[in-house]
């Protein structure tokens, strides 16, 4: 079994993730990649890995070879949802970063397997009680909903395109989600407010219970019923390769509040530690690479280092 | 007396502030305001008024209206080390804040009677343990320093143009102070690092004891002997204009540690809290306005609330 961060549950909750599986070419100031693992479904799972028993849900084309699998099932991740469609190959990404990593170019994008993907979920997966919605077309994040029977916690990310062109399908689907993470410029766009504070206190008025705005290196700010919580970010030396970031963040939020059974303020406070400590590591290298073999004890160490410098005392 | 935040300390020492006394204006998108009151050595004074007696040296012209000084003297600042120079105007800025505040143009700067500016100190300030150099000519902060007859703990704050000019001044001088704060774009300028936690150790090797490294809205981080603190800023949702920000935390800052006749790490992480809950009501309004007015249970409030803020449990 794949190590975990201990958990003060008896029995860790699963946990169903859904979004895209995807080859990507990325260029970097620090080199050039081509054809390595990524998409939200991988980092989000490899993520949540860390934390509790992963169910995905993806499409793979006729290229995705077995070794790219056996990383997946190596984390201890049940792959009974993913999909394979030998109709053509796997989602395909090319993009580049400039200098300081604040933009990125998108050279190239091939949907490929993903255009017909219908996130259809396995009978196994039907009793998940924590349900990451990574950013895939807001009518199949409903139709994951959909098919849900019960009353999950639902975590749902999303990318500046839906809110450019699927916004009322996103705005449906929010106010279904326990806990919506954003960044803070989609924030602003999806608000039409200029203000990150102003931008997080609107979004929890459009229906979802909590809502975290993400900053990068700057941190995240929690959107609560019971207050705000202001996070930084774990101090990066080393940034190699952006990508994945905010999906591992995403992962490691929810597989934490998996592995404890656990949905409240203070649990959603607890899990940002461990969200941000994982995304440290992802972006330290190029694709999956860093998380995959970070181990529990880097994630473990880091959270306890960014807990002494968040502290006053 | 001036209201003062309670200390735990029996007497609060003093604190010896020296920078500029401006008129600016100011124009924002908020609108534009002429002739207002301002300079670092103005906006810290009267942040620190909050926390300690203060202790200004400026330079004032002859149109420094005595309406000006009354306001300063309300807020219980020592205004013997203020030299007024008959011989023409105070020194004068007028700067452009764009949309989103993310940029600023000088559109004009006047010396007037700062040109021959000597902070020379009356005796009476000559023991003061607590020593605020505003953002003037690392020459002159290196002037305040050589009359000081004691080992007081210096703050040091500077900007662009400085490291622009006059570099090898500013790293004789950041060798000889115990806190030297300075933002995130001029950090990495002096350093020549792409990377603000690569910055800020890097600045550390340079001479200070600490240093903090500002980052507006995102928050600022102390680096220390004993470790990081990383702190985010109070949630501003009312930003009018920035003016003044940097110089009401650095007073703020090195108030609170006088208040407390305090200076090791935990007592500097406190004083970061009462700085930017000070330096947020700064930029609520155009120039002092607010700071002035605000009153310490504002800023005792906003620091409850950012206390809870960042509060992981």
């Amino acid at each position: 079994m794949a190590d975990r961060i201990p958990s003060d549950a008896p029995t860790p909750a699963p946990l169903l993730v859904v979004g895209s599986v995807a080859f990507d070419n990325v260029i970097t100031p620090f080199g050039e990649k081509e054809h390595i693992l990524g998409g939200a479904a991988s980092y989000c799972s490899f993520a949540a890995s860390y934390y509790t028993q992963v169910r995905m849900v993806g499409v793979i084309g006729n290229d995705f070879g077995e070794e790219h699998l056996e990383r997946l099932r190596s984390r201890g991740i049940d792959l009974e949802g993913v999909q394979r469609d030998d109709s053509g190959p796997t989602f395909f990404w090319k993009g580049k970063y400039h200098e300081n990593f604040n933009r990125r170019d998108t050279l190239d994008i091939q949907l490929n397997v993903f255009e017909n993907f219908r996130p259809d979920l396995p009978e196994s997966y039907l009793d998940s009680d924590y349900v990451l919605l990574g950013n895939i077309h807001p009518a199949l994040q409903m139709h994951v909903l959909d098919q849900l029977p019960g009353d999950p916690f639902v975590l749902a990310d999303t990318i500046d395109l839906w809110i450019d062109i699927e916004r009322e399908a996103l705005l449906a689907l929010i106010k279904k989600v326990s806990l919506f993470v954003i960044n803070d410029t989609e924030a602003e766009e999806l608000t039409g407010e200029s203000n990150v504070i102003l931008a997080g206190k609107k979004l929890r008025e459009m229906g979802p219970q909590s809502v975290i705005v993400k900053k990068g290196e700057h941190g995240a700010i929690l959107f609560h019923e019971e207050g705000m919580f202001s996070l930084p970010a774990y101090p990066v030396t080393e940034l190699r390769d952006p990508t994945g970031a905010g999906d591992s963040f995403a992962g490691a939020l929810i597989g934490r509040l998996a592995s404890r059974g656990k949905s409240d303020y203070s649990s959603i406070k607890e899990a940002m530690i461990y969200a941000t400590c994982t995304a440290s590591l992802t972006v330290e290298e190029f694709g999956c690479d860093r998380l995959e073999s970070a181990g529990v004890s880097a994630i473990a160490e880091r959270a306890e280092d960014l807990l002494k410098m968040i502290s006053p005392r």
